[in-house]
């Protein structure tokens, strides 16, 4: 593996970084990605983070719960918040009202019936305003350099854009950070995996299904299979097949 | 009186105007400027409307059952989305949770407390997301004007970043159009009442406080009473005062 400074080096701007020590705000998931930066920013950036779930009526909301414990762990302030109209109004297979989840890459069109409409701008957009009330100076997102294919608002010309809005967004300097924007899943788990203590993937879960184990079909889970195996090392979740 | 026409031609350019018979969505209050937005959209631009009211724990709902009335007049499918997370978790005196209402203009250093961090932008992504998810081609805003000067999430710069990040959050073609970004309440209100039927302003709500009838000295009442007066017509909405 790669050391953290080694990673950052090759990635680094002014738009991906908060500064050491700085306030900020973070949509967490439960997924690797965004459990790894709120590691990443509470560790090595010394940030003070406060993090925001969203259940916005997925098929299942296992991933919150391996949120909260990682905001435990940290000390971090940790809000759910449920957005019940994005099931009730939007369609997506992503949602318990759409259709079954597709198997197979993320590459593949059938991945893009997972598109939820505009959810990343939703979510930053609550975030922001839950930040800008509490004095938080920025919102960190996890998106990275494998989203972009299918998401369109996974992109960094659309993180970009909505960067520059939310800057407009209220008199006081708020901005968005995306540290892992460049990086691909190998790069993210090499930082994860080196932050003291490494941060725990058994307690992070990335499937898109429902079920007591990750599937290790779906396009999401064979992105995270093909992640430890460039490396080397052992996924410590546990799967179906 | 100037004539619909003449006011338009002042102000159009291809941000501030959706095609004619285009399919939008709209943030509607309830208020002056969102209720005129529609009428005008529905009757001048022939557009197929749907629109969305946000119940964010506002001190009153009062306007929200006159952006009912207008949709059922008009044929126009309307959604309230209630976001009890703003009362909970935000800090500003607009919400239940917050200070008392001050007095006086809207230019004033005291109506800044009535700024809901982000709110615009909240609204925005969450109509889209629902125009996306429905075929929608535009998502119309009714801010104008007057309001930038205390609101930075009503300023030309941040409608148009917006429309820039809106414009980039899907795959299919989806935009903003602020219709009445460079125009004063008084054109708005010129346009309205001009309308084939005009729109009834004792149907629409625009006091900050929750009264029986209108204070008539919050900023909001001031600017409105202001307005009427400017085109020497009686507000036929009743006033406390």
């Amino acid at each position: 593996m790669r050391s953290i400074e080694d990673i950052l080096a090759a990635f680094t701007d002014d738009t991906l970084l908060p500064p050491i020590g700085s306030k900020g705000i973070l949509i967490l998931s439960g997924g690797m990605d965004s459990v790894t930066l709120l590691h990443f920013l509470v560790k090595e950036r010394k940030c003070t983070m406060s993090a925001i779930s969203f259940d916005y009526g997925q098929k299942h909301a296992k991933e919150i719960s391996f949120a909260k414990k990682h905001c435990e762990a940290l000390g971090v302030k940790h809000h759910v918040i449920a957005l019940p109209f994005i099931g009730s109004l939007f369609e997506s297979a992503l949602l318990e009202t759409g259709a079954a989840i597709p198997d197979g890459h993320y590459q593949e069109e059938n991945m893009k019936q997972t598109v939820v409409p505009n959810r990343n701008m939703i979510m930053s957009a609550i975030a922001v305003g839950y930040g800008q009330s509490t004095g938080a100076s920025f919102l960190a997102l996890g998106v990275h350099a494998g989203d972009h294919a299918i998401y369109p608002d996974c992109r960094a010309e659309f993180v970009d854009a909505l960067r520059h809005a939310i800057e407009l967004s209220d008199w006081n300097p708020f901005t968005v950070f995306a540290p892992f924007q460049r990086m691909t899943k190998v790069e993210i788990l090499e930082i994860g995996l080196q932050l003291s203590p490494p941060v725990d993937y058994g307690e992070t879960w990335t499937c898109y299904k429902g079920g007591e184990k990750a599937c290790g079909t779906c396009g999401s889970c064979q992105e995270r299979l093909e992640a430890f195996a460039k490396i080397g090392i052992r996924d410590p979740q546990g799967y179906d097949k």
